[in-house]
């Protein structure tokens, strides 16, 4: 699609009669696609319908992929750090974008700020890696992306999540932490936008990979 | 006063008879006053008057101290972290208040977590020296107490301040953060209260100091 | 668990199996686990597994635990106040906590201020027995914890709960009231948040049996 | 006035011209009148104008009474209970309202929550002598009119006021909590309207008065 | 009970055997009972149990009536205004109230501003029949109570209603709307609060009651 | 300019030159221009600079009108309607927009719903002379837009003013209130934006204008 | 009905019985009725017994028209504008009203400002045609009807729908920023209103083409 | 400073003497500095200072550069858009913040929605001059960012700003629709943040000239 960010079928809503139409258009035209926040119920329809004969992927969303159609790649890498379980979710959605539009992808999971001393080494591992863009989606406090955004030297993108009740609930709390942090480089995206921050990532990752080809074909 | 929790004046609101009039009342009876978030002009008023005949101290808040009266003292110890410079008068009001009420105090400043790596040295201090009660104070972001919740095993005392602007300005962001954090150990306070969070803090020290002395004298 | 503070498994969002797998685990560790907020159906599974192979209790929550590994024993002692019948669930999870801390716990339920007479007897036996820190839990109007503060001189930890609709209801108004408190000592931790207020009292009353026996030790 | 409820004007965005003029038209109609919230400047200019040939009262809002022309006389009481200092204003802008509709009036000030028992004394007084409704006016967490509605058996108005900062502060939890209590008989007005509660009350006392007389009279 | 409010109980999240034990209790001890907010099923279960050995009346709540004991019987009478036919329910609840507390009452239907000459003439009937307070129970915008109470000159109870969706809507508007009310001798309840609403009321009738009649004996 | 909108230069934040070149921009331009919401010196300064060389006009706003150059003449009349004093500065503003754009207007003020029998005379009056779309002016409550749509068969424009205070304050409770009609016809435009208000009223008024001439002069 | 706005029964939280009742009495009336947002069984049951004897149409709400009955016939268009596919049930229910009032209608559906140009051919096709009012539904970014109302020179109506999660979500957002336009002309209804924002439309265009007619009658 | 970020000074609530001492440090570490958010005061008595020793820029912020010490120079280009003139003084925040950074910059000013035409030009200009991430800053309804992500290639960072007033103003209008964009690659920085949206950008041209400059250098 546009801009190379992969077209995402939003689940809720949405019939199975309407979701295979769209499914269908979409995989023959680009051989791949991502269907959001399916229920288990449209989840194992759509598993039952094209796995094996598609490449299947993907816990809560689902991506399908041609196996005769290879993915982009780009010469750029994502990090993707998860504050704690109930994350999983909204960051599967960022990494089958990122993953869709060609970034390498390193990942570090369940590093929340309660036990901070989990972060340092699978931060040091990615920097070393030479990642190029960092997403972070946390919930709850929310407090994470300022934490890696005040550790690093390269764009963090923060998603929060809709985990945690009560005040500041359903992201809130996060969201607004995440507006008011004091770790200039990090910006957001809304609440559970998985598929948003991704596109974000990966646009920074498309930018980043084209410099590098430009030049390194410049260069021979 | 009761709880030994010191009386103290909200200055806002109030010309400066009335708390003249209220401070040699809380003077006569106590030896020592607090006046929280007096004007420029109303602090000055107030070391004109006091000053050098009291004990005045506090560069936002005043407090006034009769040399002739010594303050209590508590066996027990409360840290005070702040995290950024805006922080410091919101956190003079609970040091000035912790103080009134005899603690021992060890303070570390400036250690927000756009910088982390900042705060573990005064952090091991404080737990080194055996601190009681660990108040954090912190604005914008509010991720600064979660992270010390994480780190340390005494109880946490989350002051939200009032800086930032914007979505989550006015301190609801970092107090949203704080009453969504996911350390526990960690109860807060309202935004900009440092009278109150200095408060809880005293109370858990006088309840700690009482439990420490009650059996050393029972030991003898 | 560090700190102290029991692991709590956090049911909604989560299935039998993994429930069950992080119970074998925290079980095997330390002997016990408290599930908090199990669907019926899930604390109904839970309890045929368990019961009367371990000691399991809990009306609303589950504590599981293992009757040849005793609880650790604090020398300090915690009370509940509940103001209606509408928190017990909440007060309950509070409770599990403080009792797997090795609290002594007294408790006093539906003492709300809509008859505050009720309030005076018990509050004066918790006095008398020494309380060391006392967790009020109450929705609605949220008052009672600023009238218990206004009356003892321990700190107080309020819980809000998520009883009442319509304005001020999902606990907003209970939450407010309580940050808004004019009876210096009270401090709060989120809505509902029964496990957060527990650890909060537990920390509490850790540091205190701490100094109580570290000098009647010192008295030897 | 049209239900007895007293012409008030609101002096806030008003110039002294405007305000004039209308004051002159409701003293020669009704031979009296009241100012509410004049900045210090418009109460200083109305005083001079007034006083001392009409009877000028009143230490925020102001009164104005024709001498000659006697205030209406209702058989009923109105209480008016303050929780602290800074609710007074309000309370008279309630009390003015009250006094013109002819009710007599009985007040107990500064008997917040946070000492509980300074209430008990002035409202057995109150009940002793009658009392037909009683407004209580509270700030901050706003849990004085639930505790006095518990107690009482005669209708309560609660008037929220706007003291306090931070989440809740400006009268919202005084306002959420006094919507959530859980004392019937207690309704509310706006945050602030001592004017509008005091119409309420001075209503329900004119409702009683009329059927006290009525009855009386028919009795002859 | 005190105060002559019936004891009401609140239906949401309780079982059927919590509800007919303290139904039991309730009936035993004054003959009359409301159930609020019961869903159709429990609804059913208590017909079927009552039914026709008491008074079973309500079309939504229920409310439970010895047929041996006599109702109270205040002098004083009760209007009861709706806007549109989704405020029934609440009004009924409040109608159930003051009917336990002896009340008479006077209704009108469907007379909401849309249409507001038909608001009119039951007005002017309710007046004629010397009404002594009003409860005037409207959702969506919440307009009928402020031009009910620039219309008469009786106290006006406003009950906003949860009826209304998008901004303003689970009765937001109606409330703001109530509180910001231009016609004085309006107080309100929480949204929904039909309960508390009808208290007011009858708390207000009792007290005019009281006044008839002591001064009809006095006459006497 | 487009749309027969005037160009409308909003006066906060700008200082005196760069409303002077703006405005003298547009009076070359078109020979009129509307300043909203000077401040009573900027207000002087213009009428100082263009009174009487110009048409100027205006008692909140100004309006800036080149004697030599006609307003524009629409075959369509134009309603407002406003409910009390203070809204009268926002329906300035509308009634400057429409004048502008060559409206005729009838005006109603001060007929709010506390006193609902005032609206009927005016109303009448407007809809005997044709009116073809009206503008209703309204704070605090907001409940008159609704009475008004409820009353006529042309389309309300409803402008929520910020007058009032506390809970609903600033226009909210206006605004709400109005989004929430049970009176279709009726669409708002933000708080205090007589300026929008009056755009839309104005190009109804020129589409009826339109259509009125088109086929008048087709039916020549 | 009164205003020629069709009479529309809102179906959630009506059973069958009441809403058959209510549609055979507005059919015997006027031979039309709309029901909005019935679900799909009673959709389902609405078209199982009055089609084909009736005209019944609609994919989410359901017109039911008497075929013997003519539809009124304005001499006036309005144009139906849509940003996405989630936004069609509430743009049915604007369309469903305007139809029932007489309007001619264009509609252009899924021009969301995500791929702007897409908006371009249906906006001039509108306008070339002498669209009278525009309607433009829009959930999300709302961005929509303000980039509408920036390109034409007729008076827009925007409805914001409920599409969008997180901050912003159900409406919000939508709302937010079209009462925040910079692009003077538009109006608003709430949030899913597609009834009320075609009763707008639909009366702006009733005084269109009653304008249109009385003088193209008069020009005869 | 770390990151590439230039330190700021935030100047509000600063007064000048701790501003003249951050400025030093700052300028002798790093030959430049930015004061965001002086009062004209402030912003007199800096140019007074450094002017013309040093490059002295900015209408709103200041910032001063040290003639002696070469700016950084990134192989990168930032695009900044504004939608309207009070959009400025925040979209120069962001400006001298990558600046600083050593990128190329290419502006486009008031091409606000409200006359979307004037965007097309500047925007070709932009993408052929090899653009790699533009910074859009819009306040009021916050449609300009959507637009933009609509129809580039490069990742937008949004800057909402706080100008409108009323529901959605002081920026939420804005950032809610922002938050909402239907146009994914757009990720967002709180209210007012140039400075935060000004760092993103800036990071981003880092990690891209970076990569451009790594590979023209390998591939020497
Ligand atoms: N800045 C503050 N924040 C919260 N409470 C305060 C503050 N300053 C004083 N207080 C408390 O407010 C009460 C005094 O209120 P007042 O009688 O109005 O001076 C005392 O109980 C103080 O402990
Ligand atoms: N719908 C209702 N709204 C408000 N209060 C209610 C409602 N129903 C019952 N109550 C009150 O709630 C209390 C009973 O609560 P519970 O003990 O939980 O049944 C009584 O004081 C009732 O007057
Ligand atoms: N979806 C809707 N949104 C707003 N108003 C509606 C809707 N559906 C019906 N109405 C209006 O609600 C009123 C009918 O309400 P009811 O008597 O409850 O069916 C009529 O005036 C309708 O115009
Ligand atoms: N207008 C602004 N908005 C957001 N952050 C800012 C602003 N101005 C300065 N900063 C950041 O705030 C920090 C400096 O804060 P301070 O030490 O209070 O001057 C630096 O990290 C700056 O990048
Ligand atoms: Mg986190
Ligand atoms: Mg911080
Ligand atoms: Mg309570
Ligand atoms: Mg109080
Ligand atoms: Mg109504
Ligand atoms: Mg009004
Ligand atoms: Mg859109
Ligand atoms: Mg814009």
């Amino acid at each position: 699609s546009r801009k190379g960010v992969p077209e995402v079928i939003y689940a809720p809503g949405k019939n199975l009669e309407v979701i295979f139409r769209s499914m269908e258009e979409l995989l023959s035209h680009s051989g791949r696609v991502i269907v959001s926040r399916p229920s288990p119920e449209i989840r194992g329809e759509i598993i039952a319908r094209y796995n094996p004969r598609y490449h299947v992927i993907g816990n809560w969303s689902v991506a399908v992929e041609d196996p005769n159609i290879p993915l982009p790649v780009l010469d750029a890498t994502v990090g993707i750090i998860t504050a704690g379980s109930s994350d999983w979710p909204i960051a599967e959605e960022a990494q089958l974008v990122v993953r869709h539009m060609g970034c390498k992808i390193i990942e570090a999971r369940d590093v929340g700020v309660a036990g901070i001393h989990r972060l340092f080494p699978p931060l040091r591992e990615m920097l070393g890696q030479g990642v190029d863009v960092i997403i972070v989606v946390a919930g709850m406090d929310g407090a994470l992306p300022s934490v890696v955004s005040g550790l690093v030297d390269v764009p963090v993108v923060g998603i929060p999540t809709s985990t945690g009740y009560g005040a500041g609930g359903q992201g809130w709390g996060a969201l607004l932490s995440m507006l008011q942090t004091c770790a200039p480089g990090l910006s957001v995206v809304n609440i559970d936008n998985g598929i948003g921050g991704g596109a974000v990532a990966g646009m920074i990752a498309r930018q980043v990979s084209k410099a590098r080809r430009a030049n390194s074909s410049n260069g021979k």
